[in-house]
């Protein structure tokens, strides 16, 4: 079947349901980042193959809704679909919510999967279907199309031994316990991957780059359910889990779960949960808010801060083994991005051993222009050869057992221009300047992010990002609660106070179009320092170790501050990594970290 | 009648009426920061003189509520009074919600004057009595026991000329009702003293220390109506209200108009306006925001922004005649806080002539160790004489018809300790910093509070409050607007972005109890940079010129880039003020204003 025969048959399904528009987003049932193939339904009908879009079909009308980041590939990829192509954020395009609006007719049905919309999306669709004298159609109609489906895949549950997670789990339930009783939730209900691998400290590989578990989770003050496949849990898992207080009940469980509460208040965070699940429990009385182990795993505690490290020294190591096969082969051997991302992926899974578990996210390997292109992905089939000159942005990270890390680093391949040495250096300046702050406690990303852009505002630079995000403990690299960044608005919560404990990126960049990109990112432990009248101090520890290219400063316009900041960085570098490396390495190593 | 009796006679009648708990706050009937004498009951009733607190009153009991400021005046203030401190903030003190809860008995009823409560405070004591099964008494039982009350007093309203104001009430009154029109606005209720006196044009002398008009106001999209006192109109007044489509009604008229209303939805900031208004429009829909008014007077155009820099001018030559004075007379004749207070008031008024109104805002002129209180108010009986050592805080500002002004400067009188100058330094790098700020259009207060109380934090520092906030055109001298602060909560409102012709105070400091207090404060005006790829890059023009004293400066405790920003200011401070200076005291300028 091509596009065109999906468009149709898909119009067939919906004749049959009497849908008048059909609404395919691109998620799971648990509003993940990362999506497993069998969720790829947006994908399937359209062809589009971004990591972002959603598919809006109606009897006459298709339209696909993707960011900037993809209007290129999206119009190269739906052309001849007779899929109209959005261009969200473009003026005079209408959001998703708008457009479905304007095309319903009156008295026609909106439909979608109800397991991939948040409950607060979902509402807002049944609004505007109430208003046309319409309703939901709550159905996942891919089923009945997609013939070869991908199995919704259930790898094998392990657990994550106490040495490494620093808490069991009933410490953890004790914890979100505590936190219901103080929002009075009798019930709460837990649809996030990552906080229900945290809070029973288990793991899979279901989710791409994110090792966590397919699953849902129900707590109440005295009993505790984990929602998962049965299947996937060795005998050891299912104990530990018992002597943990936790019930494991079959994965699909959680809807007749939630229909069966008839009373007390459920805690379930509307704009995560998805919308057959809080249209399941809609007798009860729904406390939306964010969840509590939200906040919980983001502050880490003292065990998987110093497994973190530790971490970040065996991808310290891969890295700096990297920059010198870089360094010594340019020009000699040939190198595509493509290899060069594969080369680092290999060093660190050889320098990580036993420790090491996969990669965090598709490692970015981007040469010169590319990298300009803040999502660039690498073809192998058909991408840029590394010459010996300019400069090669990798962006890389690894799941450890103890820990997860993501670091970029810009690295000189030959000659650069004296534009490229000056982004390089007034990036380098900015990274430095946020990692040396020390503020009051209390203070939020919002408060810190001027520290880091502040830096390129001054010269009429910016980057069209965050500075920095959270990393969550061998789960998502990327976690939402603390960050860096400086847009505040009524319509998104402000990112999380910063507490001790806590680690976040610091990644500041320069992108200019058709010619080069920069980023330097190491990641930022967040401690406590002295306590004053004022309150308590607090501080950065960079727990990133690695060389940040030389040959691609300008000293010159370092000011003395962040030469002093610079040199001190190298030297904690040296002194962690020197014990791993000998002979010519050890040289290279000794160079790269030398005082400027 | 002292307090006991005040007390008792306040019993009585609240027995007549039915009331259980009685609270008197510090307010008037439009939330005004400063109060004329009509409305300082909670000062009759206790005895208390502070600017802020909130007496309760029950048939047994009787508390006073006040903040850290005033714990010490207050105790001194209450005792032998039978009314009990209650330090608000300190661990286990109640909020008075949370006491009038407590104290309220079975069937209570809570009674209060609604026109000196908000809105919103209102509604949640009208919940607690409900709580009870009682209700609210909306009443002013002052007037009955307060024999010798003042008038409340309305005195002659003029008109700012439109070479001041740089719109006709006219032109606002249409930006308004855009404001109106988009938020779907029948009627717009405004008590907030300065956007109404903002609105049309007006001012008068009915509040201390704010020259606007004792009034309310209601728009429409075809009408507008000020309720104001008609004997204090004057005949050009009214032609001028008439003839900017403006009617006008008696002061009191509101209550009336507001019961008469029966359709449309009104916007009225619940949060702001008072309870027995937001009572009277019930039966209407209540669109509860922030005013429009707010911020279309935060931000200052170009004839107000051109009228301001005038205004700062002639306050810059007042402020360095006096700096003239001080320094050249210490020692020599006797100078206390309060007379130093006097003559630079003199002088303000002497060099503003026929410019000037008014303080805009009664002068803090603090000592040494004095300084540390950062609400400190010299008492001219028994006030601290100044001495040829330490040094002087002068905390001032005027009205002119071209605007308001607020400056702090911290002036040497002789020998100073090394702890003074690192103090003094400081807070000079941290004022200069923000000062230098650019920034993305978008930003707020709360993005760059860090560069000017970084500097602070990086020492161990801090100083507890905001370091800036908006200045009023001829209006209040603190608006709410915009600011710079850095604590974000979900309960405070962000303060605004940061749009060109806002007006900022920039004022860090450095308190020490029972040794010194240093504040440097110099108003900035938020303008347009360049603009690049990624947006309008802001910045700020430091509209305030007078000389920061050199004598309290350690040079070697600055960075290059400090003492650049240093000279370049004072040069600028030379140049604007040379001209209207001669002799002696231009010699003194020049060498006040050199380059270090």
């Amino acid at each position: 079947m091509d596009t065109k025969e999906k468009i149709i048959a898909l119009r067939n399904e919906m004749k049959k349901e009497k849908i008048s528009v059909y609404i395919i987003p691109t998620s799971d049932f648990h509003d993940s980042e990362y999506v497993s193939p069998y969720f790829m339904t947006r994908k399937f009908f359209s062809g589009f193959t971004g990591s972002a879009g959603t598919l809006v079909v109606s009897e006459t009308d298709a339209a696909l809704f993707t960011d900037g980041r993809y209007f290129i590939q999206a119009e190269n990829q739906l052309r001849g679909s007779g899929i109209v192509l959005m261009r969200s954020g473009e003026e005079g395009v209408p959001t998703v919510r708008k457009y479905v609006s304007d095309i319903l007719s009156e008295g026609g049905n909106i439909g979608f999967d109800g397991r991939v919309v948040t409950a607060e999306t979902g509402r807002a669709y049944k609004k505007i279907a109430e208003e046309k004298n319409g309703g939901i159609v709550d159905i996942d109609l891919a089923d009945r199309i997609w013939k070869d489906r991908p199995a919704l895949e259930h790898t094998e549950i392990y657990l994550l031994d106490e040495k490494y997670s620093g808490k069991s789990g009933l410490e953890k339930l004790s914890e979100v316990r505590e936190k219901m009783s103080a929002k009075k939730a009798d019930i709460h209900i837990i649809t996030a991957l990552d906080e229900i691998s945290w809070l029973f400290n288990i793991r899979a590989d279901d989710i791409e780059s994110c090792p966590m578990v397919l699953s849902y989770a129900a707590v109440t003050e005295k009993s505790a359910v984990l929602f998962a496949d049965k299947n996937a849990c060795s005998k050891k898992v299912s104990e530990y889990l018992e002597k943990n207080g936790t019930e494991l009940r079959p994965y699909d469980d959680i809807y007749d779960y939630a229909e069966k509460l008839s009373s007390g208040k459920v805690w379930l965070d509307e704009k995560r949960a998805n919308y057959r699940l809080a249209e399941a429990v809609k007798n009860c009385e729904i406390i939306s808010e964010p969840n509590p182990a939200e906040l919980l795993k983001a502050v880490k505690n003292p065990v998987e801060v110093e497994n973190t490290k530790y971490a970040h020294l065996l991808d310290g190591i891969a890295v700096t083994k990297f920059m010198y096969w870089l360094k010594n082969n340019i020009g000699k051997i040939k190198i595509t991005e493509a290899s060069a991302a594969d080369y680092i992926d290999n060093l660190r899974r050889e320098v990580g051993g036993e420790h090491y578990i996969a990669p965090s996210f598709e490692t970015i390997s981007a040469y010169n222009a590319n990298a300009a292109m803040m999502h660039y992905s690498a073809d192998s089939e058909n991408c840029a050869v590394l010459e010996p000159q300019g400069i090669l942005l990798v962006d890389s990270g690894g799941h450890y057992f103890e820990g997860t890390t993501d670091i970029t680093r810009t690295f000189a391949l030959g000659d650069i221009s004296d534009e490229v040495r000056y982004h390089f250096t007034l990036t380098l300046r900015a990274m430095l300047n946020l990692a040396a702050a020390r503020f009051m406690h209390g203070c939020r990303g919002e408060n810190l992010d001027i520290l880091s852009r502040g830096i390129m505002w001054e010269k009429g630079l910016d980057y069209r990002c965050g500075t920095g995000h959270g990393v969550g403990y061998l789960l998502s690299v990327h976690e939402g609660s603390n960050s860096f960044r400086h847009k505040l608005s009524k319509d998104r919560p402000m990112s999380a106070v910063l507490e001790e404990g806590m680690i976040t990126t610091d990644e500041p960049g320069v992108y200019v179009e058709g010619s080069h990109g920069i980023r330097i990112e190491n990641e930022l432990l967040c401690k406590k320092a002295e306590k004053c009248e004022y309150g308590q101090i607090m501080e950065f520890e960079t727990i990133t170790y690695a060389p940040i290219d030389l040959d691609c400063i300008d000293p010159t316009q370092l000011e003395a501050k962040d030469r002093e900041r610079l040199n001190a960085y190298h030297k904690t570098v040296y002194d962690k990594l020197s014990p791993y490396f000998e002979g010519n390495e050890l040289e290279f190593l000794k160079k790269y970290t030398r005082a400027i």
